[in-house]
């Protein structure tokens, strides 16, 4: 960056999404000053043991105060409280935003406790691991992976442009859209995935005639892609339910469905129908390689033999 | 290897499975001679291309003329047929196994046909990737992977122990247990990650309120990570279902339950049953990295900007 895009970051949370936009910022220089805060007194220290700020903050208020964008990098839940907490700190002008699986709860949630001097501007960048807290982000964490901005009704433009810019620097692709919208486009691609993976792992480990030491064992016929997903932050994913609970609930209805429908294939030996199920998802995959969202390596690149890859 | 296990190796059937055997076993010396058929004339022209073998037969039973071991590797629903076709080609002490997904039906239908004088042992080695095809093979597949043995009641140990040394020096660890245990086992380990995968991508291609196009580009919430299984080879995993329909069905029941009951625990803000269920499963992929059957890589490996990889 020749420039730095907003003077001062405030961070309010600093795990996986947190200190990863930490990173980035001081990397690449998209701000000038990083001021930091957690509610935790322990994960503060790990902050600043890892130097990923300029100022570090044991109260969100504080780490607000003069800030020009505020991103708010708490679980979802606990978004609406930080609102009212930063609120009377925040200077006019200010872009106050979030990092957010779910839009329409937590606009609903943080927009009625921020002032009307400042510029709420929801966003979600679409990105993560399966590991959580300050140590698991990394500066790459955003490159090529889209951020979708969800501006309300008669936002500041140039507040969102300015935040458009942040997540740019950041590496990120940008998208908007309305807040409704973005949480049924998640719904399916990251809420219904997390709970199938979460659900089946829980299927596996129930078992009273497969023993949990043989689902460990022959995890590499399928099984072990789905636990990546079941490891990710408890805490993330109860919120995400709680508050995106009507598009999950729709989503999940229509996933059950096709669920019954493929027994019921099976059940009467419907070779045809199974065959016609199983090609059709195959051109789904190529697309996602081929729009950069996925690395085509064979097996996730997974070493067959030692630490060497196979080779395709 | 210092000496081959087996003299004379055939392979019917040389896809994924079939062609990395064949890479492995020249690469190690675990056999004196490959002789390789293949029912589609142009797989067999690509084999040899490949220089995967020692000899190339269109017939099954050319190929298995004086072979000490016979490894059959075609979809488990033609598995009979080839059995049928081979059994008058196989000399007295002849050891046929195969690679099939399924065990008990698979044996119900390769058994019959069988000669007496030859030794029946089946297979399955829990390797794979998303690729089909005699291209698609590598020599490393199934190192440190599990290759399952289900000796009938009463099977020559020796031909046992001879095709466990021949999977050993194909790189597998050897496991045995009976064929109906096998696909209990690989119905929760296996197929029913696979189905639901092809389910939950069929569900979001459905979406009438999303477009594709959005499914694509935000995959990297989580719905990419079932892409991979879901663009398995249909046939093979059409042929699962079919011969592997009551355990499949079993597993499938009680995976719905389990949906159900999460839809319950969301629809009435269960939010602490939420918690319990998304932290119990945190567990199992460690105890995956840890058996060695996963690499501790974050995020599949998967490049972040460019192609390094994120450091952990």
């Amino acid at each position: 960056m020749e420039k730095p895009v907003v003077k001062r970051l405030a961070l309010i949370g600093i795990g996986l999404i947190g200190s990863s936009l930490a990173r980035v910022t001081k990397q690449r220089g998209v701000a000038d000053h990083i001021a930091i805060s957690s509610r935790s007194a322990e994960t503060l220290d790990r902050a600043r043991e890892l130097q990923l700020g300029d100022s570090y903050h044991a109260s969100a208020a504080d780490a607000c105060k003069d800030a020009d964008l505020v991103i708010v990098c708490v679980p979802v839940g606990a978004s609406g409280a930080v609102a009212r907490e930063i609120a009377p700190a925040l200077k006019p002008g200010a872009i106050v935003s979030d990092v957010g699986s779910v839009k329409a709860e937590v606009v609903a949630a943080m927009a009625p406790e921020l002032p009307e001097t400042a510029h709420f501007i929801p966003a979600h960048p679409v990105a993560g691991t399966e590991h959580s807290g300050p140590d698991a982000g990394f500066a790459e964490l955003f490159d090529n992976r889209w951020c979708i901005l969800t501006p309300p009704e008669g936002a500041d433009r140039e507040a969102v442009d300015t935040l458009a810019a942040f997540w740019r620097g950041a590496g990120s692709n940008l998208e908007e859209m309305d807040a409704t919208h973005h949480d049924l486009v998640l719904a399916i691609t990251s809420h219904i995935p997390h709970l199938v993976a979460y659900s089946i792992c829980g299927t596996a480990a129930d078992m009273e005639t497969v023993t949990q030491s043989e689902v460990i064992k022959f995890s590499a016929g399928g099984f072990r892609d789905f636990t990546r997903l079941a490891a990710s932050d408890p805490t993330m994913w109860r919120d995400v339910c709680l508050n995106n609970r009507d598009a999950i609930l729709e989503m999940l209805a229509r996933f059950a469905e096709d669920i019954s429908a493929m027994q019921r294939m099976i059940r009467w030996n419907d070779g045809d129908a199974l065959f016609d199920m199983f090609t059709r998802t195959r051109a789904i995959r190529r697309s996602i390689i081929d729009a950069g969202q996925e690395a085509d390596v064979v097996d996730f690149g997974r070493p067959h033999g030692g630490d060497s890859l196979p080779g395709e």
